[in-house]
């Protein structure tokens, strides 16, 4: 990779447009989430405590960033980066529950259900999840209402059981079985790489793009989540409990194959790079968003491994 | 009531269009839901478990029918009459989770997570809840995107952490509070009301109906609701464990407040009948429909009360 490359943004500046992006979803969220009232502001509350526990918004990003680069509305954007991150908690939110992965740590602090009760955070989570389509459908995302509508329905498809729920179903069952290296890509293509699909098209779909913009969107997406994947991987690997906040080396432990286990790191490591520099070079421009978009893949890869 | 009135329907001819509504809803949903398929096939078995486990299909016929009052589309109100029904069949199915009311039996049969486990449970209800709004999104719904659109806006809210999602967190702390009857009705309210308001205003929405229509349209699914709702906490009181076919006595039991008990049965039976009068009052027209709807209230209240 260049980093003095002036058509792809340096590491200092994609962090800070991450930690801007960040900073900005995270207001705009505050507005969009509900305030906990009444008798049932428990539930609220939970979903508050989840959204607001961190994370590196990378999904807002992604939607923000494509948006920025086929130039669509930044305003919708952000409405649309909201309902991706609100989604994601969600799934975090339940994966995290005793009957599922039973986490009690989430980036080093109680995870909902640990910080409440388990009904709230089921509840927390259905509302979430309940909200992200809400904030899609509402017309303050886009003038038309079929864009709209085609928002919802990418991202129900991309969340259904044949999509991120999916993944979490096969992760499950994981332990149970024998998975090669083509179903824990499958696995993960359901459990993470939807959702990062979603997010790069939505920018499309937020600005009418063409099919062919779409596709190279989405084929963005699919290299850049694949390639995050392994180097969580490797993290989970390569790392100590203490700098990953989260139990590490849990996979290994619960008996599930990884693209790292199956293939050793270096391959691994090879695989991530080769998806990295695929992905980048999918963004055509010369706009800041492409800049950033192109240096995204390397910057995550690059984290630990 | 006027068994004899030719402006509503009699009981056996409400019978008969409950029945032939849900078998035509049960076989809309056969083709709906994903047919389990590949390694993430167990959630989708559960959802098709949980939907094909009986039901009156209430909601649906309250689509069906308030769409045929106002003119609608028949092919589009059933995929909305289908997607009400896997938002209510995910709210039972997260309901009945140990976490939250740990019901062993629905209908008679074991609940999802005793037929199949916990994990898959939630992942179930959390597809049929992504189901709902995938179905109203798509263009077969309707053709005008905007009305998709709002359809989704509308159950989002109705479902939502202000909506269904918050009456069963009341609900859940119902135990250790002292509910008066306007908390227990606000609780009704958005548990189970505000998706019979939803099922009501849909078949108004599909038609473009004006405010004034959706007014009506909803007045009658508030104290259609209500009355309903009364007449459930009735037969929990006096009916049995082996015709109700579930535990009974059950919010007493856990100490949970109803109209029932906070009002007595004669005047929790007399508010039934004055609201089933009210939402019947509110339904004008001659159609087959607007019969039907009259009819509704009545029959439901008389069910065992």
């Amino acid at each position: 990779m260049a980093a003095s490359d002036l058509s792809i943004a340096s590491p200092a500046e994609l962090e800070s447009a991450l930690k801007a992006t960040a900073k900005a979803v995270e207001s705009a969220l505050d507005s969009l989430l509900p305030r906990p009232a009444g008798l049932h502001g428990r539930a609220q509350e939970a979903m508050r405590y989840a959204v607001f526990a961190g994370g590196k918004r990378l999904r807002p990003f992604l939607v923000v960033q494509t948006a920025a680069l086929q130039g669509a509305d930044a305003g919708g954007a952000m409405r649309v980066a909201c309902a991706i991150e609100c989604l994601h908690t969600y799934s975090l939110v339940h994966d995290d529950l005793p009957a599922m992965d039973d986490d009690d740590l989430r980036r080093g602090q109680p995870t909902a259900h640990r910080k409440f009760d388990e009904a709230t955070a089921i509840l927390a989570g259905d509302g979430l999840l309940t909200l992200a389509f809400e904030l899609l459908a509402d017309p303050a995302t886009h003038a038309s209402g079929a864009v709209r509508a085609e928002l919802v329905a990418r991202l129900a498809r991309a969340a259904g059981s044949d999509g991120m729920i999916g993944g979490q179903m096969i992760d499950i069952e994981a332990p149970n079985r024998q998975l090669g290296p083509d179903q824990v890509i499958e696995l993960q293509q359901k459990k993470t790489g939807a959702l990062f699909e979603f997010s790069c098209a939505a920018g499309g779909v937020l600005a009418d793009a063409s099919g062919p913009e779409l596709d190279r969107l989405r084929a963005y997406a699919q290299d850049f989540g694949l390639a995050f994947q392994i180097s969580d991987d490797l993290i989970d690997v390569l790392s100590t409990a203490e700098t990953a906040g989260k139990g590490v080396g849990k996979d290994a432990a619960a008996g599930k194959a990884t693209l790292v286990s199956l293939w050793g790191v270096e391959r691994a490591r090879a695989e991530a790079e080769r998806l990295a520099q695929r992905a980048s070079a999918a963004i055509s421009g010369a706009s800041e968003a492409a800049r950033l978009l192109r240096a995204l893949p390397y910057y995550l890869i690059d984290r630990r491994s």
